[in-house]
């Protein structure tokens, strides 16, 4: 693959979706780089994919700065990244639910500077967030969370509006209900068939987004299983 | 093309969008069937694309119900007719704003129960709803177009949550902007590039949304220009 | 009392809301009219609170024209009414549906046209709308409750954005629970202590509202009970 | 006054809402309890309200603890502070951007835990968090802000949920537009009379909502000027 293929770029790589956007990514002829704190578990995903591996704690800006300068500059960057505690609140531990923010949404910050920078530079691309049902409602006994990630929609929303003129696509998805595990996810079959996200099926998604014609582009997009309640 | 081709039903079909997307319908190798009051518009474009031409009042019940016999169930519906009158409110004509919502919302109703009792026979099929940026904000001198597209956001909301879990797939377009006319449109230029919603643009989200797998099927979707505001 | 005493007119009046309101604006020194299709319910609730009674279908522009000629021009109007048919929506009865978008939504409309009307004129008043959880989700099984519910919330919004500078004070609550009858309700003690809404507590958050300042006038409340799941 | 009186506790006090609120406490036969980083602009407030003032930085654990030690249970918090950056999103300093979040959202979680904690033990209170038309709507050049108050709603939802079963009253105001300066403001002359929110206003409608009967208790509540578009 050259240079001249369009880069993807996903950070918060783990085993589901976004492994799944990766080979997703390399089937449409995009180059891949994954970006995770630990990457000793992508070695295998990255040899399928042809994926650059990349160690960064999204919430480390020295380390974002040295990721983005590591790599081309990204057509689509998708952040993934998410720390969730839950329980009652009166016991939740202050440290535990800084770093849910940290992770959570100002990691989604240095990310979306750093990829904006490059972007408005070449005057394209497409910067998506992964959102969750806690984005838009704040259940009880998981108040970090939807600290969290209602920050980052707040996030996803501002740079729509001031990027989405700058000719970047800015996209929030809201992934409500639980992700299966490729391969076969014993969770999953407990709730019958597809009662979970298949994470190619979020992928296909993210990717139909992806190529949207800017006079008509999404910002907002729910993916759920058909029997889920909401 | 055979019986054994899905059928899509385009309800009040025009020249924007519902021409953009009986032509990838078609492409698709799906069987078309338009419906519109006025049908006489339509025969270029059913003859390009194949499709058969239904008279049809969305809003009368008996029509709709005649519509629904006359061809096969479908595999997918899209409810597309809306009524608007604008101006100050307390100069609204009373009979002008029934018409918004008998068009705009009941006809949607009328349309849903027709087609949901055949896709719950078959137990497949996909029902999407067009909205408007009215169908989430009430705009000042727009009340009666407000009524008619919230009334719609409703009713296809409880759709989804009922017939979901029955495998039919329900979803909601929020369309922000102006559809720029097919082959050059003169306000369009007056925005600049791409500036009003391309109504082939529009239709490719549609059939990427009618393609999602069930496991991760999107209930609401906004569509608009990279430069609109928001 | 006198003629120069503040009018609250309530319409669709009943025992349990309405009831509150009329005894809580008359002991705020108002004067108080309430109108409903059957007004043989509300003769002890017209001697107590000196209210007086007008028969007529908020649904029917005559009637509600009538309405407001016998009436001087209020201060403030609260718009009640509603119908509701629940069900799988296979089996729902069409007119049934048209009733429900009727009594719910248009007849909002029409009773808004003449209240604003009135208002303008003075260049004062307040307009309240009676919404419910329906107003911002549509349940299964529940979607002509929905479709009203959820036009009278755009119908309310675009009015809202169109008087307040008007200096009319245009509002929708989202009633979300089970409202108990006065004098013991055992549905309910079943429960729990005050698990469901006490009207005397809605209507004191109607009045606190009606007498807000317009340099802070709210126009969207939500009420529910302290136990209620949401 | 005696301790057997209610005791209210403004957290982020300066010269304006909490100004207000704290008089109208006190008119009520509340204690107030006044936290701010920066305490020495209070001393005639305090005066006139006979307020305590404690100097706390909300965003600091040990000085929450601090300023809940030294104090009895409060009946009422308000939870006020906010940290605003605003400007291009590539030009935006990170250490800035952490701040927003640390002030405007952990802060407020910092408070929720050490209030909740006392409130829970006396079985009763009011916890109401004061956000903004950024809690909401992410507008463009003030991403940070729209990340802290998106978060702060986040948390005010999940708690609302978890405490108000166990009879504490959670709430969350959003105020959409400028706050006038008490004694004539020349900013809100510019905007025409009343154009700017009274904060005698706003404090009026937050003690309406800590007097509601817990059978109807509202979660959250819209405050704007009459001429504020929206």
């Amino acid at each position: 693959m050259s240079n001249a293929n369009p880069l993807a770029l996903i950070v918060g790589a783990g085993s589901g979706l976004s492994a799944s956007l990766a080979r997703k990514c390399a089937a449409a002829g995009m180059r891949v780089a994954l970006a995770a704190r630990d990457i000793s578990k992508l070695n295998s995903l990255g040899k399928e994919t042809g994926a650059a591996l990349h160690a960064c704690d999204a919430a480390d800006a020295r380390q974002v700065e040295a990721l983005f300068s590591a790599i081309d500059a990204p057509d689509l960057v998708v952040y993934n990244p998410s720390y969730r505690i839950r329980g009652p609140f009166l016991g939740l531990d202050r440290e535990e639910v800084r770093k849910t923010l940290t992770v959570t949404a100002y990691g989604g910050f240095l990310v979306a500077q750093a990829a904006l920078k490059r972007m408005v530079e070449r005057g394209r691309g497409s910067l998506f967030f992964t959102g969750a049902s806690a984005s838009v409602k704040g259940y009880a006994e998981s108040a970090p969370f939807a600290m969290g990630k209602f920050a980052l929609r707040g996030l996803a929303q501002s740079l729509a509006r001031e990027f989405g003129p700058k000719n970047i696509h800015v996209a929030h998805f809201v992934i409500d209900g639980g992700i299966a595990r490729s391969g076969g996810d014993p969770r999953a079959s407990a709730r019958g068939a597809d009662g979970m996200l298949d994470p190619d099926a979020i992928a296909e998604t993210y990717m139909s987004i992806h190529r949207q014609h800017r006079s008509a582009w999404s910002f907002e997009v729910d993916l759920r299983p058909w029997v889920e309640k909401f």
